[in-house]
């Protein structure tokens, strides 16, 4: 299996609901560093997983809609804790229909699956993987 | 599959027996970061792998156990090489065991498996992943 | 010249007041590692440049009166950009005020430059140095 | 399972042939920081997954065959586009052989998989992972 | 004194004359993660040291003038040894040109000092340091 | 001002006498990263600080005589405390020491200052600064 990665980073305001929360029931905020991953068995016609550029232009892309942002006030997390575990559902979520809509290339068809991981701090990190 | 990682270190004593250990016979040490990850196919009811929270306390009451201590006169590793190897499976096994007894919360019962690295230098690590 | 350092983070919201903040200019957050630099040209009498047990206490003590917080909303801010520039100042100048307080106990009276850096991503941090 | 990863770096000269590669298709360079990891399910009679000091000195001489070199001129990539992902598949074939001939010792060959990755800098890696 | 550093990186290609440096007089190459750091005594009007979007778009161009290329073949560098250290040298006076130029903004006028430093693995970095 | 820095380790166990250290006291380890920088204000003949091959060297050379030990029964460190402070300024003075003796070449002499720091875990870490 191959994969390759590439790095981003978003910085964001939010809150989350519930008592296991503590102090992070108040508005705080979270640089999340976001690694993406992509995997397949076999590299494309050109001998790569994915094109790296355009791999990280979406990545951006993605992460701009949220970056900079308070997540409380965003249509599209109403009723969600924004920990870092749904986030990164929702970012591989986006990548995985960019790479379906073409937006990598038609190479990246052949990718087989996807990670995100979200780093909010030195000693914490979250991650999710998903079939393509 | 979701995850979430959190990082404490310990520092030790320690010598390891057999030729293949070289000078790694004598009496030395070694830091330790511990990183704990715990795995699970979908979230709990508040939205999370586990407690954040709970899991670096237990992680750091594991390591505590572990910490500023000589391994060679440590009972629970008489006659065996305390290589990062089965130190890592020693804090899984006991991390298993805190999930099982509910110390990370009724939530963690979903978490299906846990991995442990241990970066002993910033060119060697090691891991054991195992199943909940 | 001896230095010791020791890491913290905190996670808060903010927004910053200027055309040249471009999109920072609306509500979001940042994680910052926090680095405490404590410089001195002799050690003290226990051949340490500071405790590191204390340093680290004090420096999570200040660092948790700033975090999982809104800095907008903090009286202490009122006026003032909390970009990370004048966090590190206000981070070092309070470390600087428990030194001479006694906080990081006697032999810290030794202590003669102070320095803090806060990490906001991968490719950006900011820091202050001062002298004690 | 169990894991251990080393790691080391290497300096190469190449160009990349196609037009995804864009400005890469110059002669330019990287320096690639190379990990290593070898997985089994069990550790072998000494204790571990593999001894690190031959890992080290086998991944070395296999990456010294490749550094300081313009990999557009080695004769082992002819017609190849050197990207990371394949350049990750040469080294983990090379040590599988290495493995096989018995030059990581005879408890290596309980070795189950093997993974290389291949980090060209704090944005962007790649990585290849195979059975034994 | 305040500082703030932003981080870029450039792939390069090159070989270098003298037998002091072994193996590297080969055609090779490298990534060099690009750390630039202004200082100064004061914030500016805007409580900041430097713009950030500005200084990593003015790094950013810099380090695309040399990167993807064989500094070999650069006029600019003919007859010099393009070591990590004349690099970041070259890169810290066409920065201080740009902060002469107004092009980080006026009130970068302010800036008093301007490090570079080029990280080439993981074990090895250079820096060059100036005033303004 | 240029500087050039490079990196080894070394594993060590020990135990710190005085109250301050706590559960130091007792016999322990550590792994120490071990970054040596050099600092001259202008570059030798052959366009470099120093020598980065003779430097890693001389560096592994020295941390070597200290690694895979017990500094408790070490006769250089005879009623000292191996706190990462001393530690540090002995590396450094050895490395000076080695210096002046033509051990890193002859270019080396222009070496004006000498930088070693210890980094003991992610959150803590230690350095010594001489003039040569």
């Amino acid at each position: 299996m191959f994969s390759v990665t590439v790095r981003e980073s978003m910085m964001i305001a939010h809150s989350l609901r519930g008592e296991v929360f503590g102090p992070a029931q108040r508005l705080h905020g979270a640089t999340y560093l976001v690694d993406a991953t992509f995997r397949r068995p076999e590299l494309d016609p050109d001998g790569i997983v994915v094109d790296i550029g355009r791999a990280t232009e979406e990545l951006r892309a993605i992460v701009g809609e949220l970056s900079y942002r308070n997540l409380d006030d965003e249509p599209a997390f109403a009723g969600v804790n924004t920990t870092p575990e749904p986030l990164a559902r929702v970012i591989a979520d986006r990548l995985a229909d960019r790479v379906a809509a073409g937006g990598l290339g038609e190479g990246a068809h052949g990718l087989t699956q996807l990670g995100v991981s979200l780093r909010e701090s030195h000693i914490a990190w979250a991650a999710y993987d998903r079939d393509l």
